[in-house]
């Protein structure tokens, strides 16, 4: 089995042990591509897991300039193979070379790893906390080896080895052992192979990162539930991150997740009277970016019964029909939105245009929308939120202000929720009466804006109430709050001053980090006479 | 049964749905208290959740002013009514009155009281953070109605209806359901009285503290999993714990627990050369406070093999034999200490002095100190850190760094661990190889000071790794960092000013919270061009 790709264990590419392979396909011709991956037996991550803990401890005493100059020299490297990382991406994602994964997502992803790398060197992400009257000192510090599983949806943004969960976790001081996700194996190789010459160049310790391409489902429940691991973020699909957070809870181990999410977009009357078609080219090119494969794609649409709604359905319609179809993930998208297509119609949802899949080659799905009264919502509120992942909305069609509450506070949380509004008030007292309940279900509140973008914003809040993610309190994107996650709070009482971390000195290393000192925000080193 | 206390629901005392009855006993004679108390059925979880929810969101438009001032006149309340809830303490727990219920406890629950309303006001817990230039803002909001389940060990400061959680929640902006401990019940009552009054008197929403004072083991797991329910803070024993943990990550809803913890305390040899004789008496002192039954009670001390650690221990066993010992908080903490010291000794500990119960009346246990070696605790490391809570400690004698290094890497998660050291540096290699290993196992780390006192600082951490929490992220106690368990992320992007909640806009409301803007933290307003 010599063509078979080695796996990135303690500093070194080596053969897995490996319990079978397996390859990638082409979502676009539906042809299978060449590369063989492995998908390693317990032992590879057992090895994984002995080599993290050695680098979780080495990581311990490392300078956060190194880590940052392992996270830009990868950044660097990843810019100088964009061609064939992108072409790589392409040909297992069907997800176009420009603008997408040239010019957007890749750029995202460098963007990240040097945001990561500031970060790690300014430091005030760990929330320096100096109680100089008490004696008492407190910082968030590396909880140990960190998982990450990654999505399908983002082979470069979101990779296991070299996304955001990826970033949070080695600029918070972690080592990573990254789960590729089995739809694009071989970009995740390209990946591993920079971040792995970056970790020589930086000197950083060789098992910081870390790639295994696939496992069973048993042994990534038993990884992250093994007392080595330190936390774990996943990406991906309700039911296998469910597996995964019963067996991290079970074990007290932090999971961190991002699971499915419908994205409610409300669309009040005013805002469809004064910009409807506007609107409906802003709603129907967010519904179809990257083919509907967005976490934050708009996929529940709340309108209001009248004749201005039914044009701007058409209108909606038209444009969807207009477009055509571009491919889906993988084979297992496609059959996956088939099903849940159906569900959606069983629970009483009309085909607007689309519907079904489109005979191949390759996995596509015809442009979709459905439509469902109000009433027949909250009669089947659950089966009507079942996710539809691909090019495929929804709308609900109220009745009037009081079924859309009735509607959003039947909806389960979400990622995000969005409310669009006339921009000369008529919308306002509706609006006052819908942004409550569902300001309750979703992480981010948008008003008059798509949800599909996700900015990398110290105020973005890319998670949400369950079942969109594990949490409430925490989001996948958006440095410095996304390193938080993999970090455990670390107390200092009465430690003697040359034993503390150099963040919680006096003398502010630098002077770079904001340190909470007696209560007040300051880059200042704590007087002397202070401590 | 019109002698059986009223539960407090939805603004009222009334007759509790009651599937049975309680009474209290006093630890130190073991005699029966006269009140009886009801044990809640489901109906009665059911109809404090309904009410929950109307305040949680009668309370998202309140201002932090009138919280404050329910958490201001509930602290004054309290220290009117002094006299008459230490005494109910004292017979509920056997904790003496003086100086531990009225000169230690009770003045820090008030403390905490006014902390949480001062936190309230000021509004920086909630992180505020704003980036301008993407028009983003986020925040921590309330999660929703939170249930509190209070220990024994602490009838004020930590009781479900006065304590840490209770502040922390209600601060923080959610309404609180209260289940009593049931070992000091009418401690618990008289508490509520005064919380409902000062309720009534700051004109905050009725059912924001609500009080049941038990229920079934089920309806305890139903409840913490019911989907009304926003988060829950469990301080108590670590099977129920697990228990209630189980039910709330099924349901995906945040529940925060502190649980068992042997509190490793180092002594080096120098130091014991140094100040033997000061650190027996600091050990014992701390051992021996209230009973042992503190969640941070040093129980398991580590020492170097040596004659002057023989000596050291006797020292220990003639202050353990001359101090009489106090009473247990309840029957059930003296069964379940008589319990673990028989798993101790089966494990191989040796009784140094104690070791079994006092005849009655009233629940006590002989000072007890037991003795093992290093090797043999390394042959049984699980069964050796068996949380003996109560008047006992378990010395481990270890033949040198080496074997204390094994220690204490077979350590599980602590709130604290403790090294101390001779002030001259004759230890400081030692510590400096000990120091990671401990480091990584608990949430605080002192240096030669005993880790019973828990300050209520914001650098504080009484949290720590499993099992010792749920999540090694949060802290119980100190203002603001507790706070923050009991809130959802919540980010607005692209919100119309004037939507925004007061913290967000652009005039930062008289200037009290810290804000990170752009980066920076600061108490001015942003600058209107900003925005």
């Amino acid at each position: 089995m010599s063509d078979v790709h080695p796996v990135l264990i303690a500093g070194e590419w080596r053969a897995a042990a490996s319990s079978g392979t397996f390859r990638g396909e082409n979502p676009a011709s539906g042809e299978a591509l060449p590369d063989v991956f492995p998908i390693s037996a317990w032992s590879d991550c057992d090895a994984a897991l002995d080599a993290a803990v050695e680098a979780a401890e080495a990581l311990r005493t490392t300078a956060p300039e190194t880590i940052a100059r392992f996270l830009t020299r990868f950044a660097e490297r990843l810019e100088v193979r964009a061609s064939e990382l992108v072409d790589a991406a392409h040909v297992e994602t069907g997800l176009a070379r420009k603008p997408r994964l040239a010019d957007v997502e890749l750029p995202r992803t460098t963007g990240q790893l040097r945001q990561g790398a500031a970060a790690a060197i300014e430091g005030s992400w760990s929330l320096p906390t100096i109680d100089t009257k008490l004696g008492i000192r407190s910082m968030l510090a590396p909880i140990g080896p960190v998982w990450v599983f990654g999505p399908n949806n983002f082979p470069f943004a979101f990779n296991s080895v070299s996304g955001g969960d990826f970033v949070a976790a080695i600029a918070s001081g972690n080592p990573v052992i990254a789960k590729a996700n089995s739809s694009h194996p071989n970009t995740t190789r390209l990946l591993g192979e920079e971040a792995f010459a970056a970790l020589r160049e930086s000197e950083l310790h060789p098992s910081t990162v870390q790639l295994l391409y696939r496992t069973s489902h048993d042994d990534g429940a038993r990884a992250v539930a093994d007392p080595r691991t330190g936390a774990t973020g996943y990406t991906g699909s309700r039911g296998a991150g469910l597996t995964l957070k019963a067996a991290a809870d079970a074990a007290g181990k932090p999971i961190y997740l991002e699971l499915s999410s419908v994205n409610p977009v409300v669309i009040l009357p005013g805002a469809i009277a004064e910009r409807g078609d506007a609107l409906a080219g802003e709603l129907v090119g967010s519904c179809l970016m990257g083919t509907g494969q967005f976490c934050t794609n708009p996929s529940l649409v709340v309108l209001f019964e009248s004749e201005q709604t039914e044009g701007f359905l058409e209108s909606i319609r038209q444009r969807l029909d207009a477009t055509p179809p571009t491919p889906l993930l993988s084979r297992a998208v496609a059959r996956s939105l088939g099903a849940s297509v159906a569900e959606l119609r069983r629970a009483g949802a009309e085909v607007v245009t689309g519907g079904s899949a489109i005979e191949g080659p390759g996995f596509h799905h015809a442009n979709t929308l459905l439509r469902v009264s109000g009433r027949q919502f909250l009669a089947e509120p659950h089966a009507l939120q079942t996710e539809a992942f691909g090019n495929v909305s929804l709308a609900v069609v109220v009745r009037g202000a009081d079924e859309a509450l009735a509607v959003l506070t039947h909806l389960e949380g979400n990622l995000t929720g969005c409310i669009y509004s006339d921009t000369r008030g008529a919308d306002d007292a509706v609006y006052a009466r819908l942004e409550a309940p569902l300001r309750q279900r979703v992480g981010r509140l948008l008003n008059d804006k798509m949800p599909t973008g996700v900015a990398v914003s110290p105020a973005m809040n890319h998670g949400g109430p369950y079942p969109s993610t594990g949490h409430p309190g925490f989001t996948a994107v958006g440095i410095p709050a996304s390193l938080r996650r993999f970090a455990a709070l670390h107390s200092y009482d009465n430690v003697r001053a040359a034993r503390l971390p150099a963040l919680l000195r006096d003398a502010n290393p630098g002077g770079r980090a904001w340190r909470l000192v007696d209560g007040q925000w300051t880059r200042a080193d704590v007087p002397t006479n202070g401590a």
